[in-house]
C-alpha cells in the first residue's frame, strides 16, 4: 500500500551555467528540491557577453521575476537603442556590405544591405559572467554544489533512485537527473556512449577573434552612426559584427573566419593568436573594416566554433535522465539566440515537472513513470525547435560569407537571403511560448492516460 | 486643360499561359481593356498536371470566380484525399526513405519520415491543357490575338503610347505591357538586354522524367496505401513523387535525377531518354522505387529543369512594362506553387491598376505615373516574396536529394530538414493576400503622393 504522505522529488542539475541556474530558479519558485552541481570551484567566467531577446526575457519572467531582475541588475542594456539618445527607440539588427569599396572619394561608404526591426529592448546584453553572478544570489547557497565533476550515473528501475557519482568520490542518490551541462556535456556523453560521435561536439570550420574597442576609435575607424549601432558587416568566407557595451563606453567587436584546416584539438576551443592572421583575412575589405581589424590587440586568441550540427542527439531523454540547453542543442552564436533556446528549455521542464508534482500528490507510486513522461514529453515539444537553430545559425553564417558578395554581377542573388533571415529572426524573436507550454501538458496528460490503461490492461 | 472625359487604359499581357490568361480575366471583370498576345497557333499545350494550393483558388476566386470554374470544370481534383473514399479528407504531403530496404522479410516496407497536414483541398491538382482551355473560355475572342510573337517593345516618353512590334509585321499600341510570357520571356530579354544573365533561365543540374502508370499496376508495385495516396520517395541525389489522378485511375510519376553536366542546348529544354539511364539512376534505391521505375516506357523524353535562381531579375518593371508570373520568378517545381505565385502576382496587379483606373478617372494626364508607379509597388510588394519561392524550390530540392539518406548515421541529421520544409510549406499556403492588397495600395497612395509633392515641388 504505498503512502499517501506527499513525496518531495528531488532534482539534480548537472552543470551552473546560465541555463542551469535559470532552470534551478524556476524550479525552486515552484516547491520543487533542485540541487546545482557545478564543476567549477566557483561562478567566475570570461567576460563575454551574451543577449537574450524579448521574448526570451518574457520566458524568464515566467520562470521567476527575479531572474529578469537579476538580468537587469548586471547591467544588461538593449543593445542597438543604447545610443544614450532616443532610450525609446528599437533595436535594429543591420547587414552591411563589408566587402566592397564603392565611393573612392568616401572610404567610409558602405552599401547598406538589409535591416531589421527588433522592436522595442528587442535584444538585451549583458556580460555574462556579470549575470552568472547576480543569478547565483538568487538560488539558496544550499541548492549549489561546487567542484562537482559528474563521473557517472547509475540508473536502476524506474521506481528506483539515481545514483549520481562525481569525480571526487562523492555520491548522491535524487529522483531525476537534468544536465545544463553544456557543449562539452557529460550527461549526453554518458546518454549516448564514449566514442559516439553524438557524444560530442564537432568544430564548424570557423573561428572567432573578440575584442572590445573604446568609442572614440571605434567612431574613428568607423563613423558616428555606425559605431553607435549595431552591425553585422558582410562579405566572402567571413564577417564582422560590433555593437555598443557599456553604457557606449565601449562596441564589443567579433569577427568570424571560416577555417578550412580541422581543429586539432577537441579539448582545447581556445588557441593563441596574432592580429596578423586577422589582417590577412580580411586584407580585401573595406577601409571601415579594416580600420576595426586594425584595432584588435596584436596578441590575442582565438576561438573555434563547435556545435552539433552533424551530429544531433537523436532523443534528449532517457528515463530520468534529460539534457536541456546546450547540452541538448549547442549551436553557432550567430542568431543570438542559443542562450534563449535553454531558457525556453527552462519553461517547458518546469510547466512538466509541475505536472508531475500533481500527478505524485494524487499517486506517490507514479513518480517514476511521470518523471520519465514528462522528460520524452519535453523532447517531443523542444527538440525539433532547438534542432532547427542549430541548422539556421549555420544556414545565416552561410549568407553572411557567401563568396558571391565579392561579385558584383551576383549581388542580386546574395541579397535574396535576406527574406530567409528575416522569416528565420521571427521564428525565434515571435515564438509563442504559451502554445509551447498548452502543448506540453496536453501531450504529457495523453501519455499518462495511455500508460495508465497501459497499465490496467496488463493487470485484467 | 486636360480633358474630364474618363481615358480607358489599354494594356498588352505578352503570353497567354495561365497566369496571363488568369490576369486578363480579373483585369477585364474589372472594365479595363485588355488584349492578350500569344505566340502559338492556339492553346493546345502538353498534358502536364499542375496543382494549386487552397490559397491559390482563393486568390483566382478574388480576380474571378469563373477562373475557380474553369478550373473545377477542368477535372481539378485534391491531390491526396482523392482516394475516392474520404471525400471530406485532407490532403497530406508525405515523405518516405525511398533509398533503404530496411525489412528483407518484407520488400515493400519503407520508413516514413515525415507529413504535412495541408488541409481539406489543401492541393487540386489539374491537367494543364485542359485548364487553359477552360480559362480561354472566359476570355471575350477579341480580348485574344494568336500567332503574335513579340519582336519589340518601343518605349518614348511616360505619356507617350508603348509600341509593340511583333514578328509577323505587326504592330499596336498600348498604355502599358505585362509579360506572363514564361521561363523564356522575351519581355525580360527586351528589359534586361540580349546576352545579359538576367535575361535567361539557367540549367539547375536536374533532370525530370515523368509518366503516367495505371492504378492496378502502381498498386502491385507500391501496395494499395501507398499508390493511392501522394507520396514523395527521397534518397540521394534524386527523388520520385508521384500521386493519383484521372478519378484514381491512374497515378502521375515524376522521377527528378541530379545531372553532374551542363545542359547543352538552352533552346530546347526536352531531350529523348531511355528507361535504362532511368534504371541506373535508381539502381541502388528501395525495391517499391525499382517497382515504379520499371513500369516507366522504355523510350521516353527527359525535362532538363531551368529557373531564374542564378541571376534573379534585379527589379520587376521599367516605366510601363511589368514582368509577372514565370517571366519574374521561374523556379523549380518543387514546392507546386509555381503557378500559384503567379496567381498571387496577377491580383497585386490588378488591384493596382484598379488604382489607376480611380486615379486616371481624377485627373487623366496621370496615367503615364500612375502606371509606372503601380508597376514599381508591384516589384515592392512581390520580389521578395516570389524569389524567395525561386530560392526555397532549390533549398527544398536539396533536402530530398541529400547524400545522407544512404547513412543510417546520418539520418537523424538529415530528418530535421522537416522543420523548415514545414515553414516553407506554410508561408506558400498560409499567405494573406489581404495584407498583400492593402500594402500594395498603401504603398502606392504614397508614392503617387510623394510625386504629387514633387511635381508641385517642381512647379513652384
Amino acid at each position: 500500500m504505498p503512502s499517501l504522505r506527499p513525496e518531495p522529488i528531488e532534482i539534480a542539475i548537472i552543470g551552473g551555467g546560465i541555463v542551469g541556474l535559470v532552470l534551478a530558479v524556476g524550479l525552486l519558485r515552484r516547491g520543487i528540491q533542485v540541487t546545482v552541481y557545478e564543476q567549477a570551484h566557483g561562478f567566475r567566467e570570461i567576460g563575454a557577453g551574451i543577449a537574450f531577446t524579448a521574448n526570451a526575457i518574457q520566458c524568464m519572467e515566467q520562470l521567476d521575476p527575479a531572474i529578469v531582475t537579476a538580468l537587469r541588475s548586471s547591467g544588461s542594456v538593449a543593445t542597438s537603442a543604447s545610443n544614450g539618445v532616443d532610450k525609446e527607440a528599437h533595436d535594429y539588427l543591420r547587414w552591411i556590405d563589408g566587402y566592397n569599396q564603392l565611393d573612392a572619394d568616401d572610404p567610409s561608404y558602405q552599401r547598406m544591405l538589409y535591416q531589421i526591426d527588433a522592436g522595442y529592448r528587442g535584444f538585451e546584453g549583458c556580460r555574462r559572467d556579470q549575470f552568472l553572478e547576480a543569478l547565483v544570489k538568487v538560488v539558496p547557497p544550499e541548492a549549489i554544489r561546487c567542484r562537482r565533476r559528474l563521473q557517472w550515473i547509475e540508473e536502476s528501475g524506474l521506481d528506483e533512485r539515481i545514483g549520481l557519482a562525481f569525480v571526487d568520490g562523492t555520491r548522491v542518490e535524487v529522483d531525476a537527473v537534468i544536465g545544463c551541462d553544456g557543449i562539452k556535456s557529460r550527461v549526453r556523453e554518458i546518454l549516448f556512449g564514449e566514442g559516439n560521435p553524438v557524444s560530442y561536439p564537432h568544430y564548424t570550420h570557423e573561428v572567432a577573434y573578440r575584442t572590445l574597442i573604446p568609442m572614440e576609435a571605434a567612431i574613428a575607424a568607423l563613423g558616428e552612426y555606425k559605431a553607435r549601432n549595431q552591425h553585422n558587416h558582410v562579405g566572402p568566407r567571413a564577417h564582422l559584427i560590433h555593437y555598443p557595451v557599456a553604457n557606449n563606453t565601449l562596441i564589443n567587436a567579433t569577427a568570424f573566419v571560416m577555417d578550412r584546416e580541422e581543429w586539432l584539438d577537441d579539448k582545447q576551443m581556445v588557441a593563441p593568436a596574432s592580429r596578423g592572421e586577422l589582417e590577412a583575412a580580411f586584407a580585401d575589405w573595406s577601409p571601415c573594416v579594416r580600420n576595426v581589424i586594425r584595432l584588435f590587440p596584436e596578441e590575442l586568441e582565438k576561438w573555434a566554433c563547435f556545435d552539433l550540427w552533424d551530429y544531433p542527439a537523436p532523443y534528449y531523454s532517457r528515463g530520468k535522465i534529460c539534457l536541456a540547453g546546450d547540452a541538448a542543442h549547442a549551436s553557432t552564436p550567430h542568431h543570438g539566440a542559443g542562450a534563449g533556446m535553454g531558457v525556453e528549455d527552462a519553461l517547458c521542464l518546469s510547466t512538466l515537472i509541475m505536472e508531475v508534482v500533481e500527478a505524485v500528490q494524487k499517486e506517490p507510486t507514479l513518480k517514476g513513470a511521470a518523471l520519465k513522461t514528462a522528460f520524452e514529453t519535453f523532447g517531443a515539444v523542444r527538440r525539433t525547435r532547438s534542432q532547427w537553430l542549430v541548422n539556421s545559425s549555420r544556414t545565416v553564417r552561410d549568407f553572411y560569407h557567401q563568396v558571391d558578395w565579392g561579385e558584383p554581377a551576383k549581388w542580386v542573388k546574395a541579397e535574396t537571403c535576406f527574406e530567409e533571415l528575416k522569416d528565420r529572426s521571427h521564428k525565434i524573436w515571435h515564438f509563442d511560448y504559451e502554445a509551447m507550454k498548452e502543448e506540453a501538458v496536453r501531450l504529457y496528460r495523453e501519455r499518462m492516460e495511455w500508460s495508465r490503461l497501459g497499465g490496467a490492461i496488463t493487470m485484467s
